[in-house]
């Protein structure tokens, strides 16, 4: 029978378990199936979990494996899938949908439809263009040209891909180490949209997100590649 | 050998593909390893769709299935990993930590802690009460009271949560249809930290994210339901 795992969580105050950290590890190890051991940690308790070579909770220690200890949230989920792959998975595809939520509703995609809107009605050919406008128009609530904000918008552009940015900075992709997956698939269809639409430089060259663009466009044979578009843009 | 799949994919103006929906749906299927035929489709050709029973782009047509047509890059995205588990997958691990980057960055959190701050504080045990204060305000570069926003904050957390609450309406879980990921072990914590701190109502009863809390208090035994807080909040 599988043993308990211990976890060093916060105890804030007398009986306070706040930490959003701590409480993440330990609905991941809930999650696997095991009994949990709680140890108490107070803030500046750096004694008690010296063993880790660092000072801050959540650490778990596995009594299923001679005691392996492993600190940090994320670092706690990833190690408990690799070692426990039969046990209810930690990862889950409806992420992939949330990726794409993410970029719609609220986010970047706001500021970039209207970085792009004038550009994307000048592309019509001339018998769509009162179309476009009758239809776009009403649900923006202004006209086409008091909606666009043009090359302006791009520092809003930028900080609010943030998220994107820090999850790069650790993976290639967002699908992870190895090879995309549909949430880069989406995301790129989206700079597709501007490198077809506009020569606006939309990413710094030292961004992460400039050289995962540029793995995107190469992907799948280099298909982005091959697109007709602005290459200043790139 | 496998057949090209056919997208129908939007021609806004002359050789000008920009639809990010029709480039994702390009890459997924190129993703999966398929040849691609181009369908030239321009805005209102209602006809040459009308196969589908609506009215938009992308819609692809699979050769290697007696042709059969999936229309929408989600429905289409989900259709090709479905159809084709042993190509490369759709799905990836990352988006996981995705969701922890867009909580934590610029995303929610900023809120949050701005609605908890005081609570925190008030927490401590009195010996642990200046050394939170000294770390902190310089961090912040204001005084706890004022970084504080309290309850003033909760309209702005539940905006800021929208893409989730977008997510939940389509699926139970964060992790999908069946079973929390650890997308929502480690979101749930931060409601937990809520939880232990403040009688703050954070979400309304008939928001689909309230739901879900209750579900994941309620997950693994329920080891959220049985913690010290305010149940007022909840």
């Amino acid at each position: 029978m599988a043993k308990p795992i211990s976890i060093y969580q916060l105890e804030g105050g007398p009986n306070q378990f706040f930490s959003p950290f701590c409480w993440a590890a330990k609905f991941a190890v809930a999650h696997k199936g095991f009994a949990i051991e709680n140890i108490r940690w107070k803030f500046r308790e750096a004694d008690k979990i010296a063993f880790s070579n660092q000072g801050l909770v959540p650490v778990i220690v596995d009594g299923n494996k001679d005691g392996k200890w492993v600190n940090d949230s994320w670092a706690i989920a990833k190690y408990l899938e690799k070692t426990y792959p039969h046990r209810p998975s930690l990862f889950g595809e409806a992420a992939v949908l949330f990726v794409q939520k993410w970029f719609q509703t609220g986010g970047p995609l706001d500021v970039l439809d209207k970085i792009l809107v004038l550009d994307e009605f000048n592309a019509l050919t001339p018998d769509l263009q009162p179309w476009f406008r009758e239809t776009r128009e009403p649900m923006f609530g202004c006209t086409l040209e008091e909606y666009s904000v043009g090359e302006a918008g791009v520092p809003d552009f930028r900080k609010a891909l943030e998220p994107m940015r820090q999850l790069l900075a650790e993976y290639p992709y967002l699908g992870g180490k190895d090879s995309p997956s549909y949430a880069d698939d989406f995301v790129a269809g989206f700079f597709m949209m501007a490198y077809a639409l506009s020569p606006v430089k939309l990413l710094e060259k030292d961004d992460v997100i400039h050289a995962w663009r540029e793995r995107m466009m190469a992907a799948y044979g280099g298909i982005g590649k091959t697109a007709i578009g602005y290459p200043e843009s790139l």
